[in-house]
């Protein structure tokens, strides 16, 4: 039963991330090119996910709401800047019922048109105002390479919808959703983020402005792993999206949209995970804590699990899973469980039997000093201590790792070094041409305008002309 | 503001049921063929579902995953009978990233060839098995005729998909889930139910033996409301899923399916909606209680709303919506959230508000019965108690219906105008032929053959010869 070990994290990162996601069962490669199939364990992960953001969605006033699959091709052509940028990856369904379509369908890679086609339906008035609605279902993009979790031709994600009486409304949406997805990366995943603006050639096609968070992967490459866009009234004006106002005069609204996606197991995966495979963030993890019984004969497993069935009646408030698989050692099991990344082992052997204790192994601090034996007794707050104690730590770990790998470099030879394994934070004149040079001679793209960046002025990392915005450049996912 | 009113039940069922949907903001008809937008209202509602079903697979070991939307058309054509059942209604991807796709892809019209796929890659011996997997998600049958919730070329379900070591087993979980449904249908949705078998002409294509929970609308149709498969070793022997069992030989292992719908939702109207509009069981209501504010100038509104906060600041166990909505009478308010199905309205004005009390109104009590006043003290354990009695009384009330329109014709010239406006429970012969001419006669088909029937054997309602089942007949959705 004793499979391969892992590549490492250093001799071979995206390696070790492909095995790992197969290994640790999160998800497989469909027999659908560029698709994949999330796998229980993976999908537990992303349900914790959701339900992580949505309360945070509900509690600032959207409910969800579930729109078409498939869209008429003609409301993909409505918006100028939307079209090009997703016409070269559409899956087109051309027959339907055994006949050949008078119109083809797109299955959808994002919903902006026909949300916009029926928020024209339905808003009349002022009073009408906002429209908050989220949807959770998958899109689909045509993808050449794919990678699981981070670029596959179908994916799973929310994209929220709203709709706004003014430019300052829809603006202060805009920042409210990135402002929640930054919440919920680093206080359910432990992953730290750069809250940012993106440039305009980085922006969405069809957003008056796009911002993202940006999180550092244990590579130093980057990834985006929210959007969220003001699209103005771009898609307002494309699809006659109208209110009459107090005045009894017709206005356009103003709207946004904005996404996380499965992509962000990705980064949990790449952020907190070491050689040994996965380490979950106890907040969002499938089990907080496994349980492995140790026993050599029939008595000693009766008296073992009958501790075990004790102790667990008093741990409803955590996520426990027993591994009472036959015919496996207690050493695989570790091996498996921290593959895993369950962030606490609860090992219970014959001598804990008798003592009355546990050993705790956290998946954080492998090896001697992550494990201690504890009491049964009052073993329920001692695990929500240990596991309030991984979150931060994983948090504080990842921050570090993040503030380690972020410089400052002062001329573009310093900068040429830097992105080859690090981000830079430098001044940038704006210029799109020179965006794409850098880009060019070092394959290192702005993530984003950071939005509490020291303000002023500078001189140009590349051009040397003058500058007023600070740019975080880096290679990405 | 004032709408026009609902057509009566009696007088147009359809159409009631039609423009209820639209008027109550369930649902809207999207502006692809077929397909429907499920607003906001109707998610929520739909979100309740799926929550008290998706604690039930869990209590029952099933964990959620995501399989492929798109499947590669060779896949459908391996098991024949689903084929032949499927490809009328498949709409196809033929287009992919601007080139003309190989093999086209079929757009999931249920995800049994898939799976089946994955499973013969997953499962290599006993020790795999159970495979106990749910999927949440949108399936798309071309549709020529669509009713919103009811049948629509996109639809949005669950899906359950396990494997089993043996026959037995997979026949044990095949009913489990049925009895599954027929619990939630009960008491969630306070809809009673018949389970049975469905007639080898009625059952899913592909499936070895097809099981329903049915429901009886208020116009007397059937509607099947869930259904269970048990696949024998069909999807096994077409797609190889193979394990090999504690004597290292083999064996194919033996599947299940089973799926609950959107189109539930449709049942729920039916089952308990009347000529004011939809009646929502309190355990699935979006809304439980709706607070309608009474005032007539500033000072009123101040202290009615002072009021309702303190009161609701205890009701935070029951899901309360306050319709402050400025511009509206309280009865445009009445006659909105009677027609949206809350089953409790809370009253609040000056009066209420010098006397410490609320005018609770029940939905499913229309008028003067209904309404009463209750001290403000103590409000959320009547509140919880009214809410408990309105779910047994509307499930009571359905389960009458049921009983009273269901009957059990000496002969054939009784059945006949049984069918007109109810289900007969008969003796049949089990021959597909007699079914057929049944069908022909009377538009009536075989809902199923139930399970807890009285067992015995007669003469076949139509043919006259010998029975040994008892199956309903009925029209159905």
């Amino acid at each position: 039963m004793a499979k391969e070990r892992l590549p490492s994290r250093s001799d071979n990162f995206s390696e070790w991330y492909n095995r790992l996601v197969l290994r640790a069962e999160l998800a497989d490669y469909a027999p659908v090119r560029g698709c994949m199939v999330i796998r229980p364990y993976g999908w537990a992960l992303w349900e914790n996910i959701q339900a992580a953001l949505d309360q945070r969605f509900k509690a600032t006033g959207h409910m969800n709401a579930a729109f078409p699959l498939l869209i008429p091709s003609s409301f993909m052509e409505r918006e100028r800047e939307h079209v090009e940028g997703f016409s070269p990856e559409l899956a087109v369904v051309t027959i339907g019922g055994g006949e050949e379509l008078e119109e083809p369908l797109i299955v959808r890679p994002t919903s902006e048109t026909i949300i916009g086609h029926m928020y024209a339906k339905w808003i009349k008035s002022y009073r009408d105002l906002p429209v908050l609605i989220n949807l959770w279902n998958s899109v689909v993009r045509w993808e050449m390479r794919t990678k699981l979790f981070l670029r596959t031709t179908e994916f799973y994600w929310q994209e929220g919808h709203t709709a706004h009486a003014t430019e300052e409304e829809g603006m202060a949406e805009t920042l409210r959703m990135l402002e929640v997805y930054a919440d919920f990366a680093e206080n359910e995943a432990a992953v730290p983020v750069v809250k940012g603006r993106k440039s305009d050639s980085e922006k969405f096609a069809g957003a008056k402005q796009s911002f993202s968070i940006e999180a550092m992967m244990g590579d130093t490459r980057a990834l985006q792993a929210g959007t969220s866009h003001n699209l103005g009234q771009n898609f307002a004006r494309a699809f006659n999206i109208r209110y009459l106002d107090q005045e009894n005069t017709q206005q356009y609204c103003w709207t946004t949209s904005w996404g996380l996606s499965t992509r962000f197991i990705g980064a949990i995966i790449m952020v907190h995970g070491d050689d040994q495979g996965l380490i979950l963030p106890p907040r969002l993890a499938p089990y907080q804590a496994v349980i492995v019984p140790i026993f050599k004969n029939e008595d000693e497993r009766r008296d073992v699990m009958e501790t075990i069935d004790s102790i667990r009646a008093n741990l409803s408030e955590i996520r426990v899973k027993l591994d009472d698989r036959e015919g496996m050692t207690p050493g695989y099991k570790f091996n498996d469980w921290e593959l895993r990344g369950v962030p606490v082992r609860i090992e219970i052997g014959p001598r804990d039997v008798a003592k009355g204790t546990v050993v705790l192994a956290r998946r954080d601090q492998p090896g001697r000093e992550g494990r201690r034996t504890v009491n049964q007794q009052g073993l329920a707050s001692v695990l929500t201590e240990l596991l309030d104690d991984i979150q931060t730590s994983i948090y504080q770990r990842a921050k570090a790792f993040l503030q380690a790998n972020k410089h400052e470099p002062k001329d573009f030879e310093e900068f040429k070094q830097v992105v080859e394994g690090g981000w830079a934070d430098v001044w940038w004149c704006g210029d799109a041409g020179c965006e794409a040079e850098i880009k060019q001679q070092t394959r290192a793209t702005i993530r984003c305008i950071p939005l509490d960046e020291h303000s002023g002025d500078g001189i140009c990392i590349h051009c040397e002309k003058p500058a007023t915005e600070r740019a975080i450049f880096a290679r990405g996912y």
